[in-house]
């Protein structure tokens, strides 16, 4: 099959011809249809500093996807061929402390598809059954999303979110879909927060009550909609030093900041009056809660209270993949997709 | 002023000119423009064995109101004259364990305007100024209703709503504002039942993803938007012996009911099959947080989340108080608002 | 081997041989060492309704227990032979909303040992890997019993119990597992009812503060410890309609009961008066949460913090399981254990 | 009267005769009779940046103590002459956001006693009736300090304890008051940290299960106890950044943080890897939740099941000020008291 492969150290991907994947009894034969192409992929792809250290080539990348059931494991019940799914890229030991309380998402032994093992940006993928989920009405080109989007969820539905006024930092395609998220959950009002207009734009499609650039206008925006308390929720999606600082002056007093943006390199934060005097709560987020995020979105997404599709901007062929991850290098792209099988 | 007074034990209400209330240096005086009418003020007005036990006539009723501040208290630092307000009818002790920890809306020590001591239905009223919330924008007339109002926050937002099946069981005003706060705090359906079509038609135009009577259609719609599930959230807002067990009957395993309609009676419940073996909980609702739930409802309604205009059905001048009443015991009517100043 | 087998409907047991259990890729084979005896075995020996309408004869009944790992399946990997375990006996779907959200504890399909399918009253058992614990430390003996007491850490943890005054009604076994929970959880105090005089007896070694049969000197002691506010949390483990009643009296405005205890049959309950107007929340425990309840379990244990020992008043061997049942029968009993192997 | 006073900018503290303060009507005088020193006292003493930036001399230090009632303001009903009381030393708005939902303790209008107005290093104080408890049979030396051991509580009872591994870093008095908070509400372990071994044996007095000096060691009581885990709650009580990063590296993915310690200038975080990555929830403490800390103060206290008196260490005379400053300064001191009046 066809599959977009990190065949070795170093800058580069290449598209091939690779075997089908063998499948265990717990397992299940995915065809691809879509699949998200995210930051991550564009990091191994140019072998960075973290991707030289954890991915061991040759691997086949991807982990956003959806597709068809081909094949069924042996012992696998509650799956059937022809189904249409998607699935959890996080790969989980199911036995630690974190696995057992609810917490996989956190689990240390995690393989991630497409990074630890091979993933989805090829015409088949193999899954653990217990990854997978149905999609039962959700169209697959948001199907394929869910894996980001569900991220955004996992930020926006940890805090407090009707009646909230919420901050958005950073509107790359997790905080255009955390905009609608936190619209759609209720939120007093959602003021979404990007140095790049196109982002904005998107925000403004996902729902933002008010999309800005960085500078006095958001503090004066967070002021007038919180009655001047500032932020209930600010969800740092930017890993922007500048952003972080922002967060923690304009979340009010009590407030929460969830941080899903990853900063590289250490930020210095003078925790005593950016956070304590504050009595703030900061919430680390990192993947999806296995799996009540992915109940969060199913509802969301069949009841028609969340369409991610707006913030979709680019679609590619599985063979322009450097398209793909140029498109998202230029910071101008929302969601950007694979279409790979049909 | 003129006013509507419970004169004496018995059935019946008059209008007569009463003196202006006296207010303390930390009360305010407030020139009512709009009252709402409650069942409670129906109760009072056929002097049923729960107001016998608990009223001591003569007393002006009226809890729910909005108006014009026209006089403040020496030690009154926070309001001043002109300013449009409504407030909060419990007022508290201040000093118990509950006042103490957030949960003061089940002070023992409770007085309620209207019921206690001198209340609403008349031209001034006094309140403690702890007790007065500025409108800041939000009209008089849903300033008059934000107790019962306050009443559907307070059952629907201490529920886990984004996301969720509600089930609202029972249509009257308080349950078609819970209709409506659980469609803006991001609900996947909300699906009221009440026995009256006109009840019906108002949940509908409040938001209801459904709207239906008792029977097998409730049972069929709570399974398909569930997927089979049950309801996440059940408000039994009714008091029905029948929908206490409808609620417990449709509430998914793990879910929760919030007990707001009073039975008038014991109800025989089986406890270990309709809520032990279900793993539910269940919450009873009294008033108002105070004054969390004071700050949601401004959030919601400055945000323009939620309007409650098209549940009030009645508007009278103060004199008509027996119609007021009579469209309430109709069964027919959404909220029914007095006019008493301007 | 030799099992206490449920053999057709109908009154009684047999001490009889069977073959030894099949097990598959996925499972450990157990010899048991020990095993709790519970008033639900009681029901399946006698065969009352709720045994004739669920029990499928023949069933090797038992489903507490511990033991020693003796073969272990091709897939298992997280355990070896010789470990010491004990299980879970509810064997879930995984699949569906409450397994997918931390409350597999209630998931519908549940097969419950002993009950739905060969349990732990024999010289061996198969259990999925999945549900086996290792008790690293803890005796066998107290492993044995870590099911009921798992009900018991379920009820007391999903309260608030530092600083609480916590009402446990009914103290049996699991009653007074809680006691001893609840005081090692920081209950400011812990008041053990029973009409029992020797199970308050067990209660006060476990660590009552107070062990009291029902009657005003119970209101008194809630009084004095809770300075006039009542407690705080109520755990009613006896199902008597009068302890339920008691509960809802005793508990604080806004204070919490958790039901354990199985009432036969409807109990008439004023909601309006005993769970509406004191704002109370109520939750219904079935089982143990899966796993966060067992890894609270093994931290107590492990830790000190708790010791179930002085609760186990009878240890008999395989052959007299009538005894057993009947110290259980006679209500004089606190923990009762079989002793199989070694 | 007898006070000790801050007379005007920079370094030193004067005894002298002041006024007896006046009392409002909503106020109550009170005869001190012990008062605990501070940190903060120390710094006002110094007169270091924050105490130049903050406060306005001449000023009457002191903000933790107990006394008598004396006097009883015109509209204070619920106190009366010859009780025998403490304070909350933060005099709040009452009006905004933070103090309407239950978390005054983060009042941006706060007024601190000793501080910004008069405080308690004096023959008598006058108080808001609201700020005021009742003791009723804590010891006025306990009563004392009640302000800091709040900070305490906060802290601790602001995570789950029952049955986590509790790591406290930073044993001065409030951390050994953690401590023993954390013993008392069920912790599975608990291990204090800090340089002094002086204070090390405080923490073993109030109840750690270990207490260590930093390094190597700690790590391993870390792991041994939490099976290799991490800590589930970590207490930052020293406002060392070598601290903070312990603190992230401790603790367990998904474990929770709770800064108290205040670091003098920003810190350096590697958000990514410290926080994100592990899930960790961080939560800034400051003051004392109003008023459901003194509750929980009150439980623990009247209960028996914490005695923070195995921490004071030293006691002085009012006139001795400088030699209880000395005693703080020279980090060896836990609680440090004076003892005013009797």
């Amino acid at each position: 099959m066809k599959a977009i492969v990190k065949a070795g150290p170093g800058p580069g991907l290449v598209v091939r011809d690779v075997p089908k994947p063998a499948f265990g009894a717990a397992d299940v034969l995915i065809r691809v249809r879509h699949a998200g192409v995210c930051g991550t992929d564009l990091h191994i792809a140019e072998w960075n500093q973290w991707a030289a250290g954890r991915v061991k080539p040759p691997v086949v990348l991807g982990h956003e996807f959806s597709g068809e059931i081909v094949e069924v494991g042996a012992s696998v019940t509650e799956f059937r061929k022809g189904e249409l799914v998607t699935a959890e890229g996080h790969i989980i030991c199911g036995h630690c402390l974190q696995c057992r309380t609810g917490n996989g998402h956190i689990c240390q032994k995690t393989q991630i598809i497409g990074v630890d093992r091979d993933g989805a940006f090829a015409e088949f993928i193999a899954m653990p059954a217990t990854n997978v989920m149905r999609l039962d009405g959700i169209p697959t080109e948001i199907g394929a999303i869910m894996d980001p989007m569900g991220n955004a969820f996992h930020t926006v539905l940890t805090a407090e979110i009707p009646g909230s006024v919420v901050l958005v930092l950073g509107c790359g395609p997790i905080g255009c879909f955390a905009v609608g998220i936190a619209a759609a959950a209720g939120a007093r009002a959602v003021i979404g927060v990007d140095v790049n207009p196109k982002r904005l734009a998107l925000a403004t499609k996902m729902g933002a009550t008010k999309a800005l650039t960085p500078g006095p206008a958001v503090t004066a925006a967070v002021q007038e909609l919180s009655e001047g308390n500032g932020a209930d929720v600010v969800c740092e999606m930017s890993g922007a030093p500048s952003a972080l600082h922002d967060a923690f002056r304009l979340a009010r007093y009590g407030g929460r900041i969830q941080l899903l943006g990853l900063p590289s390199g250490a930020v210095p934060i003078d925790l005593t009056n950016e956070v304590i005097f504050k009595g703030l709560t900061i919430y680390g987020v990192i993947g999806r809660k296995m799996y009540e995020t992915w109940h969060q979105m199913g509802r969301f997404l069949r009841g028609g209270r969340f369409d991610p599709r707006p913030a979709i901007t680019h679609r590619f062929p599985l063979e322009r993949i450097d398209d793909a991850l140029a498109a998202i290098k230029s910071g101008d792209a929302g969601k950007v997709i694979l279409e790979i099988g049909s």
